[in-house]
């Protein structure tokens, strides 16, 4: 084997290793620590290097870390020594600090990418509300858990009363939960006559009730008085997060988020379609990823609570998009993609932990938020269940969730509809030619001057600027139209006197930032293309809004509350997404942050049969309307490919 | 290893062996072949030797073998070479012959123990009636399995119909089945997508219905005609039956008997549960024994039918007293022999076949007959529901099945009660002095000379008489009394003028065959304890049938129907049981043997939803009479510890 030298800046460290070793291991070897909280699976970004000098190779696993090296950012954990010594920087944002140990009791740290802080601080801030603050998960349901235990004592057997134990406990808990069909699995058949005997007829009995129907979970003997947890999984595509709850107490005891160990099989959910069905075991595979997720969240949380076991956390519940909720139960989600765009099931089946190797109580039943298609998923039903939008008396209300798809409901009380408009991954920071995600270096903030057209900017912890990420582009969008620089179409003012406006390869573009500032060897521009592609973003959006509205017969002034939920929604400047006509112009005081609603909605189901079952009851509720059927969504397109809009009385308050 | 010369009879064979080998593979070594058909469990009797010369040691397993060692017969599997050449004589009967295969059409062979003979009898008349003579196994009830297939077409997916293929399929099911709870399992889900899709939406759904709740157990691209197969199971103490139906045509394909493995571990079931409970791993090792037994079952039948495949069997019933059930599902059957007698559950939950370790179909659904108490079983419910007598308008009958319980039923459509008196397994051989299970040696019949008391009899396959059976028994207590030789209350006249009446170690005793005659080294002889042991044995069943009578306030003469089923009932002498106040006098064509009631309910309620609903219906409808409760029957035991009863008037016909 070749040996190759590492020299580790800015301590200077030198070490040898084998031609092969990614710099991840290296730097190990250097006792240089390196964050790596994805444990080397090249989906958190974090362990980010500056190669000074020598060449490496890229493996060829992350996305991740082959669209950061496009930008001549490596990731330690993907890069890998080949034929040449090498000269390696390591930046603050990267190294282990004692800083970090310090504020640990915040999850966001300073060299975190932007995506994982915000979804992270979302997480804590929810953990914060409801666990430091006592705000209950509930949100005005009552506490009325999916599983809970009941102490019982029941008649003793005798020669007058000589009932098979089987019946002596179904009759009693018949009575004590109302429902009628009670089922006990031949597992607790089996030792049921020892257990009831143990100490004389007095049982535990854990079960969990759905709409008349009973599944006894566990019995166990004697009246036990261990407190009964359950775990809300919000799994998102690029994030997930799991909520540990005390459903006795009806409160949130833990948190802890991380990335989807997918991503490394894709970005989006149609690269993991693609993955799980043309590769060889990838169904396997990447149900598997996501099961292994979940499972070290769990481990992350019980690490911290030593009085919790495993076998105490008796039920889980899970909320994600429709792709999420296929591959989470190892269902094949070939035709999700395919049109007509068919999920397998959106009511899923109630599983035992064990059949999925999720490690928790082995018989803890596993619950998945139902879907309303496709691409509407149990995230967007979990939201419209956190909004109370499907309330009696509620006001007209629109819930919107962009992501790479824009997934929208619009409605009140008694009729929801909902749609999903493929908005692209162009928020995302995908096919915009300096478009990144939220992390280190990507621009988020930026003005530009009307006299000088001179740009200043701000970036995800102030590193030199290597792209954009979704914030910073829509800043970008309207400030470009602000000062004229496009006109209402996209259109570029090529004759602008300024030196950053030029015609490069691809057509008119304008700089944002010149190579000197930057952390790359070329301009930071935005292209006319780039450009057409966001207004398709924002008017797939949009247009899938008036869509709705159309199909109901109201205005946009009919809107009484917009819920802007997610991720992306969280550090999404307003104001800015009205001027360019993504969000309807309507007083920003009628907009709410709300958060990861997807999440709520999973705590809240755990807590209360009643939410549940309204959970289940607005997946069947929300009339989903395909967007490819028929003009209406493309004619509202058309219109909305300008910004504002085409028709600007719709937005009566912009001027640009 | 030392090694010994075992010399075969009548073939004057000789043969080395090492020490410790057992008989039955030394005659293999000879090239002689013994019958085995239990494979050397020391379960079937078949392999009966005589050892003429030499000492050879027991194996310790046998319950069989060391019954019949006390009686002078070796058993060659469990007989085992030791210190001392041996001289062996196989029987006709034990060796395997010419003739055997030629009449192999019938079960019965020659060499076979009369209770194994009956039983196959018994399965292969079943068969011959269902099969051959294509007499309709479903006795009235309609043809509508369990478990069947549909094919259907579903409406293709569209973007105008784009409901989740799981909806798509069970909207559909709903129709056709009327069933309004359709389940789905997730490993079906799984790829529901690719299979209604491979053959454009058709498919063949193969599903059980239970009480308006459908389960699919398979989704079948295209329309698919394999038949459906399914297997009832008549789960005896003893012996085991399983019949292979054809679902769709409704009618038997074929069928095999064999001793049941657990019989290794106690004869009766209170030895099973005393070996469940109290060995290591006691209820596992029982448990996977009568699995084993029925996984053979299927395999002697396939074999005979190479077109039929396991996977093609969809669906199992099986039908067993209630300690049976709970070993076949592997639950503790501990309490079932403790006062107060409570079994764990008598009605069973379904249950897939792979749970079990069946072969058949992984998913093929398992169905267990209901039980009413811990003596109650399965088999006896199967049994009231091919009687009819829980029909409407139904006269009032009587069935009865005598084991070492003798298990009654009396009623009339809506009112049914039930018992279980322990006779004691004096009819079985056991507590008897020279008492013996129907096999080779058996005296079955006998006359006594009212004039000189000499003795005329007749064994099972005439062989010498070595001691005597059930049906023998009732018929020598009735001839003893006819002839005078004991009172009404079994008390022996000692003062009779012959040598056959003496007193022996245990008090008075009449010889039944001088040792001269009979293959043992002493004579044949009862006892006056036997006679007392026999008439306990009678009176519970009488006593059982008048506390019944009792509870319900009728009379014997409003019996219309007495049912005589199973095993033994099937070779008594109903004049002779009468004659000794066993059954109840009553005229003679109001008996009727019915036969393997147990396998024909079973096989009913496979054939249809009807009879299985009904069966169910049974269960709850039997009320059981718990006969150590009060002094009822105790008083009616007691009354009929004599012959025909204490009181004559109930026996009018007898004249005894
Ligand atoms: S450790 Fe390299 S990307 Fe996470
Ligand atoms: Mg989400
Ligand atoms: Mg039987």
């Amino acid at each position: 084997m070749n040996k190759r030298f590492v020299t580790f800046l800015p301590a200077g460290v030198k070490v040898e290793v084998e031609s092969g070793t990614d710099l991840l291991t290296a730097a190990g070897k250097a006792n240089i620590e390196i964050k790596a909280p994805c444990g080397g699976d090249g989906t958190c970004g974090k362990c980010a290097i500056h190669l000074k000098n020598g060449k490496a190779k890229a493996r060829r696993e992350s996305h991740l870390a082959a669209r950061l090296m496009e930008k001549g950012i490596n990731l330690a954990c993907q890069t890998l020594v080949q034929d040449e010594d090498l000269v390696v920087e390591i930046p603050k944002t990267s190294a282990m600090s004692k800083h970090q140990v310090l504020v640990d009791s915040s999850p966001v740290n300073a060299g975190m990418s932007e995506a994982l802080s915000n979804y992270l601080l979302n997480v804590w801030q929810l953990k914060e509300l409801l666990l430091e603050k006592q705000e209950s998960p509930l949100n005005g349901y009552p506490l009325h858990p999916l599983c809970r235990s009941i102490r019982l004592t029941l008649p003793a057997a005798s020669l007058q009363d000589n009932r098979d134990d089987l019946n002596r406990l179904t009759m009693v808990l018949r009575k004590e939960t109302k429902c009628t069909d009670i089922n006990v699995p031949l597992a607790i058949i089996r030792d049921l006559g020892e257990i009831l005997r143990a100490d004389n007829f007095k049982v535990t009995v854990l079960l969990s009730e759905v709409g008349g129907k009973a599944e006894v979970i566990a019995v166990e003997p004697g009246h036990s008085h261990r407190p009964l947890y359950g775990i809300a999984v919000d799994i998102g595509t690029t994030t997930v997060a799991a909520y540990l709850l005390d459903l006795e107490k009806g409160r949130v005891v833990d948190t802890a988020g991380t990335h989807n160990r997918q991503a490394r099989f894709g970005d989006d959910v149609i690269s993991r379609i693609v993955y799980a069905v043309d590769e060889t075991d990838g169904l396997k595979t990447i149900h598997q990823a996501i099961i292994d997720t979940v499972n070290n969240l769990v481990s992350d949380i019980l690490v911290k609570h030593r009085a919790i076991r495993e076998n105490d956390i008796r039920v889980i519940m899970t909320a994600g998009n429709t792709t999420m909720a296929h591959l989470f139960l190892g269902i094949n989600p070939k035709f999700i993609r395919l049109e007509p765009y068919i999920p397998t099931a959106n009511f899923f089946p109630v599983v035992k932990a064990q059949e999925l190797g999720l490690r928790v109580n082995p018989d803890a039943p596993v619950f998945s938020y139902p879907s309303v298609a496709s691409y509407v998923g149990g995230d967007i039903v979990s939201g419209t269940l956190f909004t109370n939008m499907g309330k009696e008396d509620a006001p007209i209300s629109l819930l919107i969730d962009i992501g790479t798809n824009g997934e929208m409901v619009l409605g009140a009380g008694d009729w929801l509809v909902t749609c999903s408009c493929s908005a692209g991954p162009a928020f995302e920071g995908s096919g915009i030619t300096f478009g990144m995600r939220a992390m280190y270096g990507a621009i988020e903030r930026m003005e530009i001057d009307p006299q000088t057209y001179e740009v200043s900017y701000t970036t995800i912890n102030n590193g030199r600027a290597i792209g954009i990420c979704g914030s910073g582009l829509i800043d970008c969008l309207a400030k470009l139209r602000r000062t004229g620089i496009i006109d209402r179409a996209g259109k570029f003012q090529t004759s602008l006197p300024t030196d950053r406006m030029r015609i490069g390869e691809a057509g008119p573009e304008f700089v944002l930032v010149w190579q000197d500032d930057s952390d790359l060897d070329r301009d930071i521009i935005i292209s006319e293309a780039d450009v057409k592609n966001l207004l398709r973003a924002k008017g797939a959006v949009f247009a899938g809004i008036r869509t709705m509205l159309n199909v109901v017969g109201f205005e946009l002034d009919s809107i009484e509350n917009v819920y802007v939920a997610g991720g992306f929604g969280n550090y999404l400047n307003i104001p800015d997404a009205i001027a360019i006509g993504l969000l309807p112009d309507i007083p920003v005081q009628k907009y709410k942050y709300v958060g990861n609603t997807s999440a709520k909605g999973a705590c809240m189901a755990l807590l209360s049969q009643e939410a549940w079952a309204e959970a289940n009851n607005l997946a069947s509720k929300l009339t989903y309307i395909e967007l490819s059927v028929g003009n209406l969504f493309m004619d509202e397109f058309v219109s909305s490919l300008f910004i504002p809009h085409t028709d600007l009385t719709l937005f009566p308050n912009v001027d640009l």
